[in-house]
Formats: structure tokens, sequence, C-alpha cells
């Protein structure tokens, strides 16, 4: 028995905005506001359908579908004016409901969890405030890989902090691109609704499973085969 | 031949916010301030995803999930909280890609199109100003029938208005509560992602056909049968 895995005990490697924080629309809002001051105009839809990618990705695929050159010092620059814009929306943001509990359930069993973010330390720090971590909790963001989603770094080194097989582990995010990175790191993808996606484009992008947000995930725990007793 | 309906002129009607302006994540922030000032606290996502809905339907569904009661005065005063911190933002409103292009070309073509939006006549026309409307232009607006939508109301009274038969017209939009109000109205519904919803959903809706935006529909409009020469 010993050398079997507790198979209901997996590991769960959490996407942060959008899957714990409610913080996509003021992401995307900031990110409007940084791509306008410097000239670039772009339609609120398109940069919602690429947050959580690596910035990096993001703003070149972004000023691609615009026909426009970027010098990497201007990516540098677009980088920290979001930081900034952002900084400034970040006391509207709020835990989204069951998130704190999630985690604190998790805790409680013994199942260990990470969170892995494409975003920066600086910006993670800034909205990591909203939620009680314990001490020990892995945070890996892109400061800490050489790709951020939807390349599958970010996971693995979430994995590898825990100790855990990126194989046996779930990860919960909230965009495609969590997804595709899941699938990349032959992880299992769990889809949430409350980054604004729709289920069917998770559920494309390979999601194993579903639910609305994480009060939903946690009321389901039991189908992702971790016990509570 | 004089009795023949011209296809190649259907009527076309539009949604605004979503469909010709880019407005539907500063309405959606301002319904969160708005709710969150009277003590709802609700997911900024599950609002997008009720957005352009009937004013009156969207609050009792919102308020019906966070179980709480609301009376009719209650609801007014959200109503009137959410068009007061959407004016504020509209100023970072901007007109979609294409959208006065589309319309001009419309125009131009003899096509006979009208505005028909679940907003209020005040914040319709805090937003209308973005773009240059002919005069006649119909703008039906929920202050002028009984129901907004998912209900028909709103597309039935704008082919009244243009004289012409809804179950030849089609219906622009970039909700599901747009393509099942115009199934509900026998019309024929055009889907654009530029509201942020995903394309699987409208086409589960009931769209036709789904472009990204209404440039996005200019450049395939062969496609609805309308000859541009």
């Amino acid at each position: 028995m010993q050398n079997h895995l507790r198979t209901d005990r997996p590991a769960v490697l959490f996407d942060l905005d959008g899957t714990l924080l409610d913080s996509v629309y003021q992401h995307v809002l900031a990110w409007r506001e940084a791509l306008e001051s410097v000239g670039i105009p772009l339609s609120i839809w398109r940069i919602h359908r690429r947050i959580g990618m690596s910035g990096g990705l993001f703003v070149r695929a972004l000023v691609r579908e615009t026909g426009r050159d970027l010098s990497s010092a201007e990516a540098d620059q677009l980088r920290s004016l979001h930081a900034e814009a952002y900084r400034r929306r970040v006391g509207d943001v709020r835990p989204l409901p069951g998130a704190q509990a999630l985690l604190d359930i998790l805790t409680e069993l013994g199942v260990p969890w990470a969170v892995a973010t494409s975003g920066s330390d600086v910006t993670a720090n800034a909205s990591l405030g909203l939620l009680k971590l314990p001490a020990g909790v892995p945070v890996i963001t892109r400061d800490h890989v050489a790709y951020a989603k939807p390349n599958p770094d970010l996971f693995l080194a979430a994995a590898k902090s825990l100790g855990r097989p990126i194989t046996e582990s779930f990860v919960v995010g909230d965009s495609v691109w969590d997804m595709l990175a899941a699938q990349r790191a032959h992880a299992l993808g769990i889809g949430v609704l409350s980054g604004g996606y729709g289920r069917e484009e998770l559920e494309t992008a390979g999601a194993y499973r579903s639910y609305e947000d994480p009060a939903d995930l946690l009321a389901h725990i039991d189908e992702l085969g971790i016990r509570t007793h």
C-alpha cells in the first residue's frame, strides 16, 4: 500500500486572475488604457480573448493584428503602462466566491496546491494580498520561468515545487491558455467560467471538466476524486 | 418583376452595445459598481453574461442568483445608479471597427437599417453621439416597447418602423439575448464576437452566421446576399 499514489490527493495548480480573483476585467481595461496611450486602438473583446497568456506573447499577438511593428523597448513600456494602470484598479478587485474556502479545504485535507500565473511578481503580489495563503505555498510567476502560458513552464515549475508529478496534477484556470498549457504539460485542465470565457471554448481547448467558479468547483470536488472524508 | 421582394436589400436591425459600439465592458463595470453600492456583490463575469437583456430582467435575474429580494423601487434605483456609472465611463467608449463604414455602405446601397437596443433613451443617446446616423434612421429603445430582449418586441418595432417584414430581416447582435429575440421574432440572427461572447454561444443561441465585428461583417457582406453592385 505504501507505494501507491494517493489519487485522492492530486496536486492542484491554480491560475490566479479569473480563477481565484475577479480581476480579469480590470486587467482588460488596464491593457486597453496602456495600448491606447501609445496610439494602438484595439477592441476590448480582443484584449479579453488574450488575457492570461504571457504578456510578451500578448503584446506581440495584439500588435500583429493591428499590422504595426513594435520594438522590444516599446513592448517593455507597454507592460509597465499596463502594470501601472492595473495597480490603479486593484482596489476594485475581489476574490471570487469560494476561492478562499476552496484553498482552505484543500490545505486542511492535505491536498498540495500552488499558484501559477502569467503575471509578474509585482502584479501577482499586488493581487495576492486579497487571499490568505499558508506559508510555503509555491507562487510561480513569469519571473521564474522562461515562457509563460500557453507554454507549459509555469505549471511544470509549480508541480516541481510541490514535489508532485505533473501528470497526476490538476490545472485549474479560466482561459484557453491555461487549458492549452495544461495539455502541453500533460496535466488535466479544469475550467472555470469566472474569467468570462464560454464553457465551449474551455472544453474545446481541452478542459477535462468545467465549473462556474471556485465555489461551484468546491461544491463538486468529488468529481475530481478528492475525498473530503 | 415589380412584386418581387428585393432579397438583396433585406432590412438590417442592429443591436447597439457590443455590436456597433465597444461599450460592453463599460456597461459591465457600471453595473458592478451600482450593485456593489447597494450591497449586492456579484462576480463580473455573471454580469457580462446578462448584458444586453432587458434591464428589468437583468436585475431580477442577477438578484435571484444572490438569493436576495428586491423591491421595484430598489430595482429602479439600481437602474439609475447604473445609468450614472455608465455616463461617467462613456468617454472611454469607441465605435467598433467598421461600424460607421458598414452603416454608410448600407445607406448608400439603399438597404434599410435601424437600431434596436435594450437600453433606455437616455443611455442610448449618450452613446449614439459616437456614430453618424442619417436623419430618419429608427432607433428603438426599451422606452418604446413593453419588453426588451430576449423578447422580440424591439426588433418587431424596428422592422415595422422601416415598413419591412421582420421575417425577411437580419438581426445583428453580440449577445445570446439578441439571437434568442431574433428567433422569437422569426428574423435571422447574425452574431458578432465584439461584445465578448464566444462564437459557440452565439451559434447555439441560433446565429445563422457570425463575424468578428462590424468590419468583418462588412468584408463578408456577400454572405448575407447583399450585392454591393
